[in-house]
């Protein structure tokens, strides 16, 4: 899914500026700092068009109805890839920062374990959702906010990330969902 | 600061997207939530305009370096001012978070007490600065990233925000700082 060339732009700005911090957040993890990206405004502008890419067919049309952001680096990222689709914003939070009332999933991360929250009234029945993240782990996360927008009757119609860690094999836990991811590290 | 016309529109905005909360996140405090702008595209849109406009001069020259967002909404807006302006974008966060090596500072915020922290290669000497936040309370925050920003040798040259809740007089903790917020709550 997305558009090839905008994909390729967006994986040369990933390759150039993402860097490894060892042993981040604990011993023997490599972890992936996107600020250098983030501070690059062509390169920024680069991975949000590439992000956004799957929320339109191949005549450019818009086929999402929101674009969720999880909890905290996916903000960064979500929010303008739902500005340059047109579409509404909805975060996914971390428990009790949402104030209205929530449906909410506990889920394993990568490092530990956590509940994500979503607003009930955040997604209507129908509702196309493209997720947005920056890089899939294990799937965790996913899976989980999936699962969130499920039980608000809306559909995860794609998942779209810079990086994906192929060794951790996140991909099975996105069962029929499409995945964008723009590097494979 | 900031254009007038556009400043307007997205005053209008937040009038009507942003839903007062009561007893949120503790008891007697009213929470402006923002999910309702963010997921109105239009809405969404002119505030990100509105909050963009003090980093233009008159003629529409870009005249700031950077945009700070704060975790975790300030990500939410600051993103996409940063894409509008065309200058990079850099988080300030939570202790903890970032990976490489950091400058920190503790500050009060208004429900509490916490730590901001901000990569030191994140802003060269001499750069310009607009923070962007969602809602100016004490100023605490607003304060602390200043100090952070001052840490790197640049200069916080502007402070966006959507709301400034004015009972609390957060503007006096934000010295020589101009502030642009769209709404007076």
């Amino acid at each position: 899914m997305g558009d090839p060339a905008q994909i390729d732009r967006a994986a040369d700005a990933l390759s150039r500026l993402v860097r490894d911090i060892p042993d981040f957040p604990e011993p023997g993890v490599v972890f992936k700092d996107i600020t250098p990206l983030l501070a690059d405004p062509t390169g920024f502008a680069d991975v949000v068009a590439g992000l956004a890419s799957p929320g339109r067919d191949r005549d450019g049309q818009v086929v999402v109805d929101k674009v969720i952001g999880m909890e905290a680096r996916g903000f960064i990222l979500a929010a303008p890839v739902a500005l340059a689709l047109g579409v509404g914003f909805v975060p996914v939070r971390k428990a009790g920062k949402l104030p209205h009332a929530t449906y909410d999933v506990a889920y394993e991360l990568e490092y530990g374990e956590a509940v994500l929250e979503l607003h009930q009234d955040a997604l209507a029945p129908g509702d196309r959702v493209l997720l947005v993240d920056d890089v899939l782990a294990t799937g965790g996360t996913a899976r989980a906010t999936a699962d969130l927008v499920a039980r608000c009757g809306a559909t995860t119609t794609g998942f779209a990330v810079l990086m994906e860690l192929g060794f951790l094999d996140g991909r099975a836990a996105l069962g029929d969902v499409p995945l964008t991811a723009l590097l494979t590290v």
